[in-house]
């Protein structure tokens, strides 16, 4: 039973993309649906969504942000009027038509984004530099129509967050620009343990509408990018469309700068991407539902009781321990099946820490932890576990943070020479830093060459003279390349 | 400039519903949207929503249910398999035709409710008594297309929680039901201070595809009924026409029990109509985003010095204050307006108490409490505060509560002929407790003459011989009727 089960989940080394699916589907976070593109969240994976939402969710508010809701509807006149908006979405969209038993004089977009109604609807709010900022969040869900689909990653519908927010002065943007940047990076480090590198986005794969895109990225298991979150300077494109106009401390009118930030339930899928490995998820404690699973061993009714006596006892050891993501999150499995079926049901579900407990380790005081990540496995008394597992979460934490880290570095190439660029994204993948003369044309056409995109020009990497990989044009920094999700 | 603002909002007693939207409005609750019958909800709308979603999400997590995600779109084929379902909601759907730039082969519906997405889903799920019961709840976004439309009562879209669950025995489906609606009778009494009457909807009234339909309905200040939850018994309907099927412990292949039940954001609706007065809102402490704000009155640096230091020492005092809804929430004025103005600010915000401190009060030691929902000042000890506070909130929360129920008792009228019912309800309104023979046809009828609908047949009504307003048929209780939203 035991090996057939983890057999059913592919290796991941060989099959890297049939073993993220299987993990999705094998641990219950998701199920496909009758909607083509469109994914069902279940129980599971809603509980590791809510972690990480509710966790931006404190910085948002804490950062001065108010949520508030904007209709799912968005008429197509007005997603018409800013020119770039339209031609970046148009294609996505899903359009209602008919409605209550009528055909619509004009049809209504499923928002794929808000950008468009929002600036309708705050052109009433907006009339003095008193009423900037208006710092808003929306948490919804929207639609765009993507061809191909993948759990978590990339589905037809999925959930967010979208801030958007409205400043007097070109400078406040670009700081809001930054805040949002912060927020998901400190999400992505601190509580999914994904490191992340920041940077601004290229023209190409700047959003629709905006002057320009900031993004954190991160290196997935299979050394593939994923971007994890973008934030967006929008200038007064979309306030000069929908005719936003204040009056200014000088007296003048003048249209505010706006900005818009971003992040999706494909982080769900990141963090399977990021942590996992062949047994299945590897969560981190402060995401994880549950940090501890307590798996009780006995054989016989005398076994039972003084196992079941013992955790009685953590019961109420364990009540009021507090761990970086609040209350320790702990439970016992107490089904009829076999330790071996249960090791496997909590290894396959990514939770940090089993706790062993069988007759002999209550008469010796003691329970057997053990580690998801390397199944490392320590003796420790039971009553020195309350004390110990923050401290044992914690690390945990940090360790996993630290190993993606390592990953990522072992799988960075500095390269210089196109042909180079080549040889190591086919052998190798990972990211690739190289020097760019920033033109478009060169970075289509090592896009159409090698399927690698620019991730980002990174914030963090130097000035360095070199020679773009295509044209020799000069290059004065490095930018990351790679092939993405 | 104070009473002109005051003005702005018509008088309650004259226009009750031009008062509700310049409530909505000038709170800033709420605004119109440039799409049809949807609305925009604004901060302070959006914190009273979340209030009461998280009470009651975690009424849900306590009694074991799972959040989940769900497709928006229901296709066409799906929702016809009930019957009566796609009878009820088919008038009232929104179609989405075309997406990513082509026809679609199937119409898909915006999800008016989810009950015919998810049989289908969890088809795959359900297939013995061990996978029951599946207790699931989404909160998400709904569209039903209604002609006639108000700010938060009944919009195209809105906001709510639909819970979902599968049990093996018709006991354990009526037990969910119950649990269900006790869910939305402690939100509705314990946080938002409404009283509500508990009771069965008559066959009208039904969920289209239920068995039967639970509901709490509660009476609003213009003494209308607003129905505040419902709750169904879907028996195996939905689970017959999506062939969900499990095997029971008996070795026999049943279809199991469905239930589903609803609270939405018309709630935030129900609380400025059941408590709101000619200032504004009137908001219960629990659910209210300030408790108490303070207003500083000074006329010079010298007195604003003081009354800052007096505030300094509050925060300190005030750290850690709890109060039955959490952490004490409390904010300071300082905006650069008059007292007067702020006084009319937060009373159309509904604020349970504002504090106000002078350089006088301050050489006193002292503040004056005054009570939003009858303006009652109380001076008390600025140490005192601290530990004052809580008690006062639950006293004013209590007080609400207990308004609301005296309020409901004065307009409850028990009448036993036709004339009476005219009458009563042409004068006075309220609650009319009438004898029923339990016909469609009667109901219509008075329906029709009336505008009145059966609100319910109350659980806590005794039984009572009598006979039936319309037909004179005998009655075995009195059921509820009134004019309703």
């Amino acid at each position: 039973m035991t090996m057939e089960y983890v057999k059913e989940i592919p290796s991941k080394a060989e099959a890297f993309s049939d073993w993220y699916t299987a993990v999705c589907l094998r641990a219950e976070l998701a199920d496909y649906s009758p909607v083509r593109g469109m994914m069902v969240i279940r129980p599971y994976g809603y509980a590791i969504w809510e972690s990480m939402r509710d966790e931006l969710d404190r910085y948002i508010k804490r950062t001065g942000h108010s949520n508030v809701y904007f209709p799912l509807f968005v008429p197509r006149s007005l997603l018409e009027k800013e020119a770039e908006h339209v031609e970046g979405f148009n294609p996505q969209v899903a359009w209602v038509t008919h409605a209550g038993g009528e055909e619509l004089a004009e049809w209504l977009a499923i928002r794929p984004t808000s950008e468009a109604i929002i600036a309708e609807v705050v052109k009433g709010w907006i009339q003095s530099y008193r009423d900037l900022p208006l710092l808003m969040n929306l948490w919804n869900n929207v639609v765009r129509w993507e061809l191909r689909t993948r759990l978590f990653l990339r589905t037809a519908e999925f959930l967010w967050q979208e801030a958007h927010t409205f400043h007097a002065t070109e400078q406040e943007a670009a700081d809001e620009v930054a805040l949002g940047l912060e927020g998901y990076r400190s999400v992505a480090e601190d509580w999914l343990a994904i490191p992340v590198i920041r940077g601004r986005k290229s023209r190409a794969e700047t959003f629709p509408g905006a002057v320009y895109t900031d993004a954190v990225e991160a290196m997935m298991r299979d050394r593939r990018a994923l971007q994890a979150g973008t934030s967006h300077m929008l200038g007064q494109n979309f306030a000069r469309s929908a005719g936003i106009e204040f009056l200014d401390r000088d007296n003048l009118r003048k249209n505010p700068y706006g900005t818009s930030w971003g992040f999706s339930t494909r982080m769900v899928g990141a963090t399977i991407m990021a942590h996992g490995d062949d047994a299945g998820l590897v969560l981190p404690p402060n995401v994880a539902p549950h940090q501890v699973v307590v798996v009780p061993i006995f054989r016989d009714d005398e076994g039972r009781a003084a196992v079941a006596g013992a955790i009685e006892r953590l019961e109420g050891a364990f009540a009021g321990v507090q761990t970086a993501s609040g209350p320790l999150r702990w439970k016992v499995d107490w089904r009829e099946e076999s330790p071996g079926f249960k090791y496997n049901h909590w290894e396959l579900r990514g939770v940090p820490y089993r706790l062993e407990i069988g007759p002999r380790d209550v008469a010796a005081g003691q329970a057997v932890l053990v580690r998801r990540s390397d199944r490392a496995k320590e003796a420790l008394p039971l009553d020195a576990l309350a004390a110990e597992l923050p401290g044992h979460l914690a690390a945990y934490q940090a360790g996993l943070f630290q190993r993606a880290l390592d990953f990522r570095a072992a799988n960075t190439h500095h390269v210089d020479t196109y042909a180079d660029f080549k040889h190591v994204l086919d052998e190798d993948g990972g990211f690739l830093m190289a020097p760019w003369c920033g033109g478009d044309e060169c970075e289509k056409e090592i896009n159409a060459d090698t399927g690698a995109t620019i991730r980002l020009v990174p914030f963090d990497s130097p000035d360095e003279a070199g020679t773009c990989l295509v044209d020799g044009r000069p290059s004065e920094r490095r930018v990351l390349f790679a092939r993405a999700y």
